[in-house]
């Protein structure tokens, strides 16, 4: 299937209306299911495929397959956006390559991000880093400046560092969540626990915060997939940042279908994966 | 009990009078009682029960229990904060994640702290950190800028590190509290030494800036909690911002009730725990 | 040769229009050959003899050879440049002296690059390095700077430190030259993997930043040189930065007058190097 | 002998003119005794004892003891300073507590200094220190800033750290001396050689850099330790900045008186110490 | 020879009109010798004797041997510059007491620099340092902010650090030679390689940035100091920057003299020396 043909079947959803601000400016219903595409610089190609390596064959699935936004580092939202999604930009990054302490910083202005039409600034802190006080410094600033220009500011909040030994350890997912919290994230991205009651427990420590699930590398089976994302549901989150397990798919707009009556409809896995 | 059970008791307290600038502003007679909610930054959800976890329990306690102030970050102040309880935003925090010496920079600036209507700022000084630079200097600016936000600064002095064997020997803590009154902190948040006669030394190091005992984690007793709480008010202070010891209760109207009678009455511990 | 007769031969290529914006300033019909002369700064004047030293040998040479643009830090800028070929104004660099992760930092403002007229900034960003994160967000900054002040930003992206074992590696060089696309920057400068294929998909990651090849040391044989070019076009790049392969030439424009006719005209190897 | 009754007793000397801008607003002819009261911080409270520990007592000491200065830093300044005795408000400061090579940042700005009413601000430098250029480049900006708001900048030179042998060595006293003439100071407070000839060397190198020995601890003896400013004096020293040699006194107006008519009439010791 | 005889001999020399902007207000004929007297930050003042600490002797010096221009850091142009000598200020300076990689900040403002009526500031970069980043860094903000103030910027470069073997070396020189002009400096001060052939490489790499030799420690004899300045203006350099040569020698008049007459005659050193 070539890109074109994966692109062109349309499914009925509307996206939220564009003019609402803050988070509420992309999410349905309180549910949400965003497109992340920051994987380039993240992880580098080695993700990509001669197909979804571009981010206008991105843009397009994300409009094509409905979702309620797209997730684009400064580059990629300056070149390829075109306003049809609503656009989260990530405002720090780095790549794969340094080892010692994980740190990221601030790539994109705030001012610019807003410019180019984002709805929301994403910023990643790694907690328990070496370097974690300056990532929370740094996220409290832009977390003030994207509220001064109507855009939410969302926190991917990932535990990592020597002083880590399991990322999804229920303490470790429930602590990054709460900390979004405290530090007046909108939303947060953390990864699954693997099982509703504990996540269910990092929801609930997150309180008004809304809790995104972190996608992460591509699932076994779609099956799988959607029976994590259902627990994250079942555990009170919003929805997730989806991106592997969407672009790395061979039918990417039918497992966004499928997100999406999971997600939006709040279907059971089976439901959603009829046709 | 429930939640709903737990906070309908009503006290017949009167809070200090809002429109007083500075410390002044959340003070009963010189003393106070505030209730601390920075655990699910510094701590994590590792403190929390199924009812606890709820910044808005939290503060519908700190107005039910007729607390002088409650003690936020930036996240819950921005979601949960309802007005009716004077508030001492913590502007800086860090994770208890990362090994190393202790480090924490400013998440909230004092332009914001102000708009959502603390009366003070809070901020934490690891004292012997070997970045205890960066936190005075940090300090410094803050305080002077609080000022001039009509804010009361309070610094939170915990000593910690590689070079701190002992956090509540005597001369550490005397140290801790000269330390809030030199770089100009309205009051100063510090741990018990232990002993009336000790403390009362660090409350007079203090000098005019008013010592709050750190709360510290739940004690064995509600009695041994309110003789702790009776040694450093007969040391001079002014009472103690108070977490665990109210929140982690199975009753935390009452212990709230027999802190105010202690603290803001000044009865002694039997006195205060009549019904 | 003399140096006086090296640059008397004229070719009549007509270098782009000076009035436009952005890279499209120095391309034509998107291919450029660029005209590097950084490396006194980056390797010593080790790389020079007693004609190549002279900036106003390269001056003249970039006008003779009728370069897309010519690369200058920003003493060589302000004391040679004489604005009859489009300025590319390096503004970060290092020696080669410290041992250590590599980090260049800024030198030159973006508005001093403005002042003296260059149409484009440039920037090296050490990849891996475990000052990475320094340079990205310097860079993030600069690139607004720029754009701002009409002018392009391209980023050097050199794969660089002790987490990098070989900075030709495919996975590597893509690397490199998709952090240029996602970071935002115009047009990216990357060393060549050494064949087609794996350089195809290098560019294929840039998206729509443009890529340059690094020209790097002097090549064994101007045929082996030129094969390299050849390759990068083939694989997609608009063009490349040349320096030592040009200027440590016995005959310097009959070089770059081979790589215009390569590059500028698309010939074939064979083709560029008859009379 | 109790706090009042050490402090009714009154001499007869005129502090210098209140008006005078600079470091000559707090020198008689041009000598100075000044009263240090930074040990707070610096030392933490084992300095003190019942009565030394009380700004207020120092306020009162420093008034009726007739000396030139009072040095506080800004959280004494502004609770304690009622401006009968000139103002040196020191600006940076740490704790003994931070193991490694030493450093003090700024924690009051010299704008408040000059709020608070300071005739001068004081910075400790600690040459020799692998953070020695922090500190110089720090006072470097705070001198500029005093002598903006009409304020003198006294520099605390004191080398210290793992490249510092000996501290009182004729030859890097006379380098700290040296240093605070290099740097802009308007004086310099220095540790005494022990004889008059090396320190005459060191104030000779201070040139019109006004030179204060550094009071130090208890020294043995009254006796012992006017002999030592007599030294300082009989080297071309202004003066001393004294703290527990004072006010560790049983009779801290005694030696004040003494000090007084030592620096200020310059008299011998022998003539000093007669009532 | 007492400092006052020293000092009463006139030369008839005229200094260059103070005027003219730039290098060119402190250069005759594109020649100069400076008196260089940052030693007492530099090097403490183990360089001197009872004649030559004083900066009025010095002042007294540059004026009466006619110097093109004297070097002092802020505190000396502050309270001894008397504006008969075109002055240059040094801005950065360390002492020699930190051991580890050399770094030198920033101590007087550009804006201080002109205020107090310098032609030029000096700024020292240690090239190969671990910091070298730093101070590159530092020298481009610098060098732009003298330009706006119409003054010159003067980049003293020294290679030093664990990675600098030999810091004569032909290649090294030559180096920090290059360097000065690549990022904009307007002279540069360097070491002399011992030999004409291999500075005048370094002059040549400097292209049209000035070289001034750096005078360096006392040489054995007079004829051996001047045959070194004569070597560096056969190799194309505008002459050096002298003190230790100079102010400790016993006639500083004379070999002023003799330098004049070698530097801005072009004198042979037999015919320089002649009375």
């Amino acid at each position: 299937m070539c890109a074109e043909e994966v692109l062109t079947r349309s499914y009925s959803y509307n996206v939220t209306e564009g003019t609402k601000l803050g988070i509420d400016g992309f999410l349905s219903n309180n549910r949400g299911v965003l497109l992340a595409f920051d994987q380039g610089l993240e992880h580098g190609p080695t993700d990509f495929n001669e197909r979804n390596y571009d981010p206008a064959f991105i843009m397009k699935l994300a409009e094509e397959g409905g979702f309620n936004g797209v997730i684009f580092q400064k580059g990629l939202a300056e070149k390829y956006y075109n306003g049809k999604v609503p656009l989260i930009l990530k405002v720090n990054g780095k790549t794969s390559l340094p080892k010692g302490e994980p740190i990221a910083r601030q790539i994109c202005s705030v001012k610019r991000a807003a410019e180019v039409g984002a709805k929301a600034v994403g910023y990643t802190i790694y907690l328990g880093s070496a370097h974690e006080h300056l990532m929370l410094e740094e996220f409290g600033r832009i977390q003030e400046e994207a509220h001064a220009h109507d855009m939410a500011a969302i926190a991917w909040i990932y535990p990592r560092g020597q002083s880590i030994q399991n990322d999804i350890a229920p303490e470790i997912v429930a602590y990054a969540a709460r900390t979004g919290l405290e530090v007046g994230a909108d939303a947060v991205k953390i990864k699954y626990t693997g099982d509703v009651e504990t996540f269910k427990w990092a929801v609930k420590c997150a309180g008004k915060t809304k809790v995104f699930m972190s996608g992460g590398p591509k699932a076994r089976s779609e099956v799988e997939f959607l029976r994590q994302v259902r627990g994250v549901l079942d555990a009170g989150a919003v929805g997730l940042a989806v991106g592997r397990n969407v672009w790395q798919s061979s039918d990417p707009l039918k497992i966004a279908h499928y997100l999406k009556r999971l997600v939006l409809e709040d279907r059971s896995v089976e439901d959603a994966m009829k046709n």
